[in-house]
């Protein structure tokens, strides 16, 4: 799609966007504030731009008269780019320009990595776990009437230099017809072992040579929603892909109330039958849409949090809840796929991610798997932001890892108007820091409903920065606009009145919606101090972030920095590699290096249980402010609070 | 029980015997000869003796008139030795006494070999392949979360040195519980791998000490018959027994027929279902006697030929009895029992012997490890006497093995009269050289219904060294008596007339009969030496000879080399082990060692097809007559033949 310059005034902030991009956007995008609370449906009609040179598509609307329609202007929010722009924003006077200017940075996401299948082809590590080959056997005759299952070892010893085989049993019983089926021609399918010593098992046998045709699942088992990929193991592509809630939901939100529901009477079966019940369906789903033979799939990889990969497995998870918190293992054995329940042919192998403890999970060990980062000499914060959130810290040599009870702020959770990443979410802001006018983006365009985890990020970083709250989260008492109220003993920020919400009330961020954010971030900030103490390490010596979980590929890096939730670091430093526990699920099933290497890694991840850490507390509660009690940790942000101090004398 | 001497007269041989023998037993044991043909109900009377001395129960009957009785006239069958003994038996002259005095040898049978408990104990091979272990771990603290599988296996690997280990799915599922049962106080069964390299499967857990309760099971599945036996793992006893019919014979007494049936519509499933009912049968019936709680058997391994062991595991046997007679595997994986459909707790393990071809199966192969033959460095020949027949020759550096086309005759079929080893077969006869009549003596001491096997061998030997039949197992035809006749255009022996028989004709032997024995023992012979041959070798190299199957206790070893069924070598040197398969089960459960050792005694055994190969024919023409066309392979038979000539003359 065609880019288009657009150039903000008075500002003077250029950005490049997408045709048909909206020009609210574009702003936001470029740093540049225009009063909007509406979520971009047209309603509010605050958000009247001059459009000054170029064209857009739309803009008109009713809250416009003619004058002012014949002069350029349009509403932003209903405005599309469709040329290169220049756009006037109408401010009260030269100083909002000057304050705007100032105060605005433009929106830093992090840089989506992925790691490459190229590179895994150039290092070797193209292997996947299963393989197969095609064999042309001599036929038995008189003198050379060797068994059917040695005539096959002879030619992959001999010929392919494959050793140490097992034959499934149900390979076996296959094995005297699909010979003969086409004159000793087959396609033998062979499972490495996970670990070198290991057997290699051959689990199937086609007739003919189907060695083009080769394909593997990966599987990551959210609590809150299942993923899953078709993965073609002969190109190394993502053929499809699907998610579905868990099924579990309905028997309780989070780990601990599956735990307890698992505790009763039929429970553990209950929910083991949900979540393969869900599996089921995302593999349906996804052999659907890439029209894949199931015959033709070889192995399954599947990762998940210590409970969830428990009731998969139809392990009881009760001491996972219970001090000392045990899991019942962290290694499991390879399986077959239907043993677990799986609609997946008898030849197919089942691989779960292990687990480090009761609480980082093998969702966890897939996204450091899938990460690189045990691998590298860098030191690595990998922060997983979900239902529940863990910390890992390290590089080849060494590896902390932790969960942090950050609870559910990040995903809308304890949050007044909080709401997941869906429609009608605010997502982005920007507040006019005279006027106190919002500027609110909502997911989809429309009428705001809520806030979700990265809108209120932005939020709370936006008026902390501009004053509007303090270090502490509470609104500055001497603010005069009718946004900033206090309703029932709690200060709060209506962020869009009822009149252009999309619920039937107002949209409002509350002090206690602060403050729980700041315990969600203190809890993740203090939770990397503490790992880092323990190895006799600092924040500072952090070489890169890498951010993994739903929550995180739109959420504003600078904004992340202003609260305190990541360390200050180069924006560049910071990766997200999105769902972290699928990505190592699919990188397994490209390569068995991975598959192998998880034992090592996992032997090298040392779990702290943040209970048990006695400078843990301490570091909690010099968190619990904006961005932190030693501000001096975040320099960039010391010198910006600097700057704005200057302005408001 | 006490052992009384009788002393024949007027022969004075004397023999040792059980209190409550028949003097008609004594007297074969001691090689002489009393006319009885009714099998030793008193039926015929013929068997009148003298009591010169002693004392015998019974032995008066209405046969015998009362002045014969006043004498101590006694009928022989029905006489029971309560004392020592001096039997006088009426002859006709002393000729006949002399005669009688030369050609009767006595019985000769195997003496009955087993491997040692004690000498594996001593060798340090009584190692089973499942093992239990005691552990007492430390429970779980805050410092200490270490998940459950991990705290078992560091336990396992610090305290116990066990290292490679793998836990089953189910057991993993147990640990959580059973761990906190009884305070972390665990047993463990861990089943060995069958090759050193593989890994230990940790099987079981169960709270408490239970390492004094272990126990296997060892299976022979038999075409005709499947026995089993519990065995003890903590004394290597075996607790109990049982054998029954397998329910398979329905579908057709051999193996051919049964892959004829396997091959229709469902053929397989049925045949799978009935090997598999009858071993559970057998298996309920070994649970019940020993009393053994089926929590506590940890392994089961089973023998069977190549056919029963791929109808056992439901592998196709068709290509089994198509040229060029391939079976579908040899070695078969460890498998879990209760996925065999066996009736045993999840955790038991199953291993199965291996095949070296379609017609020398995990019988033989478990015989060749029962016996310890492939160990040892004398040259040994192991003959396998059943429904099919099988010959291994070799020792610890090298096997040949190959079955035979013996036909049915040693288990009685092909044979008119021919019937198994039941209540009524003759199982050992003599014959009065003056007087041609027969000494039958039959199972279970009642009227004679047929000929089992050892019946058939002894009367065809004692016949051809009496000269009644000649060397091509023809009825000397100058012999006047009227138990020869021709029927049909066939000679026959009448071993028992209808009067006295227990069917409602005559039991006889036929010219025909002794044609199938010979080509039954011309098979095994020239078995023996087209594989000598092949490795270079002659009979005469034979250092001993071991003998299992149904067929063997019984049987007299001298008229086996009579016939030329088993080559002339001292008698001590000839061994019966009985049911080998069901013995090579048992070894295996008893010690590793065997498990592990099997695949290297496999490699070395090498197969031949006698149908492909070409001196089999010419060494079978030859082996054609009694015993041999090359008498100077049976140089103490020929003595003897010599020696009776000059009575003759």
């Amino acid at each position: 799609m065609t880019e288009f310059n657009v150039n903000f005034l008075p500002h003077e902030k250029e950005v490049s966007v997408k045709g048909g991009e909206s020009l609210i956007r574009a702003a936001m995008s470029a740093g540049v504030h225009i009063n909007a609370s509406c979520g971009g449906e047209g309603v509010c009609g605050k958000c009247r731009v001059l459009v000054e040179s170029g064209e857009v598509d739309g803009g008109v609307s009713e809250k416009l008269n003619r004058v002012d329609i014949d002069k350029g202007y349009r509403l932003a929010c209903l405005s599309k780019v469709k040329s290169d722009l220049t756009i006037r924003i109408p401010v009260e006077s030269e100083i909002d320009a000057s304050v705007l200017n100032k105060m605005a940075t433009p929106r830093q996401t992090a840089r989506i990595k992925e790691r490459n299948l190229e590179d895994l082809k150039e290092q070797g590590l193209f292997v996947p776990p299963v393989e197969q080959i095609y064999l042309e056997l001599p036929q038995p005759t008189k003198i050379d009437n060797m068994a059917d299952v040695p005539r096959i070892v002879n030619a992959l010893r001999t010929k392919h230099n494959e050793h140490r085989l097992e034959f499934d049993m149900s390979v076996i019983r296959k094995i005297p017809d699909v010979l003969r089926a086409q004159d000793f021609k087959v396609t033998v399918t062979i499972a490495r072992p996970v670990r070198s010593e290991g057997k290699n098992h051959v689990i199937n046998i086609e007739p003919g040579n189907t060695t083009d045709h080769n394909y593997a699942i990966a599987i990551d088992i959210g609590t809150t929603t299942v993923y899953g990929q078709m993965i073609d193991l002969i190109t190394g592509e993502v053929l499809a892909q699907h998610g579905d809630f868990n099924a579990q939901i309905s028997y309780g939100e989070d780990v601990i109330s599956r735990i307890v529901y698992a505790e009763k009477e039929g429970g553990l079966e209950t929910l083991n039958e949900k979540v393969v019940g869900t599996i089921n369906k995302v593999i349906d789903k996804i052999v659907k849409r890439s029209e894949v033979n199931p015959d033709e799939i070889s192995t399954i990889t599947l990762a998940g949090n210590t409970t969830m990969t428990q009731l998969f497995l139809n392990v009881n998870p009760r001491y996972i809840r219970r001090a000392p918190y045990v899991p019942a293992a962290t290694l499991y054995p390879q399986v077959k796929a239907f043993r677990m329940g799986l609609n997946l042919p008898h030849h197919v192998t089942a691989l779960v991610y292990p687990q480090v403890s009761s609480y980082v999970g093998g969702d966890i060990v897939a996204g450091v798997m899938g990460s690189g980062m045990g691998h590298d000499e860098e030191l690595t914060l990998y922060m997983d932001i979900g239902t529940n959130a863990e910390i890992v810290i390290g590089n080849k040599d060494w590896l902390v890892c932790a969960a942090c009870s950050a609870g559910p702020a990040f995903e809308g959770g304890g949050i007044k108007m909080g709401m997941r990443a869906a429609k009608g979410a605010i997502e982005d802001f920007s507040i006019d820091p005279i006027t106190l006018e919002p500027m609110n983006i909502t997911i989809g365009d429309v009428r705001p409903k809520g806030i979700c985890g990265s809108g209120l990020i932005t939020i709370v970083a936006t008026m902390f920065e501009m004053g509007i709250i303090n270090n502490s989260g509470k609104f500055n008492r001497d603010l005069e606009t009718p946004r900033i109220r206090e309703a029932d003993g709690v200060y709060e920020y209506v962020l869009a009145w009822e009149d252009v919400s999309g619920v039937d009330r107002d949209i409002v961020l509350s002090e206690i919606d602060i403050d729980n954010l700041i315990r969600a971030k203190g809890a993740m900030y203090s939770g990397c101090m503490t790992l880092l103490k323990e190895v006799g390490m600092s924040i500072a010596d952090l070489d890169r972030i890498i951010l993994a979980g739903g929550f995180g590929s739109f959420v504003d890096l600078e904004k992340c920095m202003v609260i305190g939730l990541l360390p200050e670091i180069d924006h560049e430093k910071v990766t997200f590699i999105g769902n972290g526990s699928l990505l190592g699920a699919r990188m397994s099933s490209l390569t068995n290096r991975i598959r192998s290497d998880v034992g090592d890694t996992l032997a090298r991840m040392t779990n702290f249980e943040f209970s048990e850490t006695a400078s843990y507390m301490d570091n909690y509660i010099a968190a619990l402010f904006l961005p932190h009690t030693d501000l001096n940790l975040f320099p960039k942000l010391e010198k910006r609070l600097a700057e704005r101090q200057k302005i408001n004398i």
